[in-house]
């Protein structure tokens, strides 16, 4: 009997996450002559209500053009199924003959791969195939769809403090993360020397002050006549509170999970009412980039979709051989895949090493600019020698 | 005696403005053999301080590679020079020997050109070289910086529009435009039917009502599941007032001119929070996009790239006739340079036409749909046949 295959795409959607189901799909039917491959509609939502959408016989170009598609495809969901609600994606999983299910996600993905695997009979492979903009799986040297988002940033970054050259002032970009600084520290991946922006970083992993924010700005102002600032969304003070919680205090609005909306612009207005008032009369802008950074088509990565197609590629092989999630890992500088078990990654959170960070100001170190410049394609030829 | 140019930058920076320096420079050198090319910092600024690059001996490889870098790279200025400004700006040309001063802006820009040339004495030749990524210059068919601004935003809706179909809800985007939604409207430059993003846009040609806004995106999630709206930040109430004043009354920023703040995020909390109410448990996200899309190194079009140097080109041969201000008009499909006095630009603010909007719905219309795609490349290869 022929193979059967079930793909489905969790969490954001990402500038490359179609190139999984793209690889997925391609390699299942070369590897198995004759299999079937089934698309979940909007993730374990679709196999909990059996909506499969039939990838069998879409054509080879198809499936790539689906694949250069940015953003999920297939649709996704924000669901994070109980006991309860996996049993039923086993029994659909089961009614559809599936040999192995393929999942396009971050932890919260593996996780849900993880209790799958547990109630499952042995017979079926739960594979996860890794994705998140945050950069933050654990046994992952990167993840696919970073660098295209972090490409965004880098661009943008470039770009305001080319801005903030011609009319001097203060910018603040606010970037997304709640846990990992990662894609923040992306802004600082085109910087080439202390004199080009963003001049100061702030991550979730080191505690943020506003008096020190205030400080590094002015000290800033003094040398360079103007500064740019790239801050998490996810910035906490010591306290262990969002730092958006700090400025304004209760009222804000909260998810189903109880967690603070971050990025909504409230910590925009907040970080901008601080800098008003200690810097008045001086030009002060915050732009919190919201969505616009995850799945932006002008801005695609080329080794970031090749990787992303590679990882649906080798989960179908690795589903040969029982449950398991795929590392995008870095062997001297070479990415390679790799195969751990899903308990590994399930539900952990990768955070930026602390050495990605100077150890005293608020800066990105040698270490972690390495990290960036490995990633991200090289600049464009700046040349602005009068401001 | 060999002839001087002075050139200078004013107003917001674009992706493609450093393209007329260069295209003036370059052909000031080589229309007038040992021509001085004197660059301005900051604007009018610099020549009121006798402040200069000397640009006479720079490479035409350099100047194409600062032509190639985004935004104003001899700095650009705020200031609006009144009659006492202006009156030490034209002794700094006289002291500099000045045959012609080319000032790239908008309609402010042209405004101070006015002046001066009412003020000097004939003999020379003050040329106002269009720019402005609002799009906003009467006697235009378009201007250099707009067509790239304008591929930023419509890759953002594109990228906006697949996000939404793969996790449902509604999205708004807030684009900048005080009085003109041409920029506003870009975003609908890639759409390929009704059922594509943006399903709603808002412009401050047309009054805004909160209330028609509710409807309109009740109606829009009926048909298609989700919806995308983009909207001005300049969108104004039926009172004449900008819409946040509305939504939030006092207490909001003011700039030096009186003008409420635009997109500094109220007016997406504002929008947010109405949505959050009328919508309660729907997924809404409201971004303002600040400044990111006006001058990103990441969405430069070739043909802004072309047209911005060839006006500075322009400019050079038009300083040998006097003053006047280079249009960028529109001739059966095909973008010619032409001279207009400078009082047909200075001044005046050029709205989207009437007949670019849906008489109806707030959409934009076949013509305003025909006269993007001329002007805005392809858009990518999008197959998203599933959701």
């Amino acid at each position: 009997m022929s193979k059967v295959f079930v793909i489905a795409q969790g969490g954001g959607p990402t500038a490359v996450i179609n190139q999984t189901v793209a690889g997925a799909a391609i390699a299942a039917r070369q590897r198995h002559p004759g299999a079937k491959v089934l698309g979940a509609r909007h993730g374990v939502r679709g196999i909990r209500d059996g909506n499969f959408i039939d990838l069998s016989d879409l054509s080879e170009r198809d499936l790539r053009r689906i694949g250069d598609t940015p953003n999920a495809a297939l649709g996704s969901t924000r669901d994070k199924p109980d006991e309860k609600y996996c049993a039923r994606i086993l029994e659909q999983l089961r009614t559809a003959s599936a040999d192995a299910f393929i999942y396009i996600g971050g932890n919260d993905t593996a996780g849900t791969l993880q209790i799958l695997s547990a109630g499952g009979d042995g017979k079926m492979a739960f594979i996860h195939a890794p994705k998140t903009i945050d950069n933050d799986l654990v046994e992952n040297d990167h993840t696919p769809g970073f660098i295209s988002a972090a490409l965004f940033i880098a661009n943008a970054f470039l770009s305001m403090d080319l801005d903030f050259r011609a009319l001097p002032g203060i910018y603040v970009g606010i970037v997304m993360g709640r846990h990992a600084g990662f894609l923040t520290a992306s802004a600082a991946a085109w910087q080439r020397d202390a004199s080009d922006g963003p001049h100061l970083v702030y991550v979730p992993e080191r505690p943020f002050s506003i008096d020190r924010l205030l400080d590094d700005v002015r000290d800033v102002r003094q040398k360079y006549g103007r500064c740019v600032v790239a801050m998490s969304e996810g910035v906490t003070t010591a306290d262990g509170r969002p730092l958006v919680e700090s400025l304004i205090g209760g009222g804000l609005e909260r998810d189903a999970h109880g967690n603070v909306q971050l990025s909504t612009g409230d910590l925009g207005l907040a970080v901008q009412a601080s800098l008003s008032k200690t810097f008045p009369g001086v030009r002060a802008r915050v732009d919190t980039f919201g969505y616009l950074p995850r799945a932006f088509a002008g801005t695609i990565s080329d080794v970031d979709r090749r990787e992303a197609f590679e990882v649906g590629a080798f989960a179908v092989a690795a589903s040969e051989n029982g449950s398991c999630s795929v590392a995008v890992q870095n062997e001297h500088g070479n990415t390679t895949l790799k195969l751990v078990p899903l308990e590994a990654v399930a539900g952990k959170t990768r955070l930026m090493p602390p050495d990605f960070l100077d150890p005293t100001e608020n800066r990105i170190s040698e270490v972690g600019m390495a990290y960036l410049s490995r990633l991200l394609p090289p600049p464009p030829d700046i040349f602005s020698p009068f401001v």
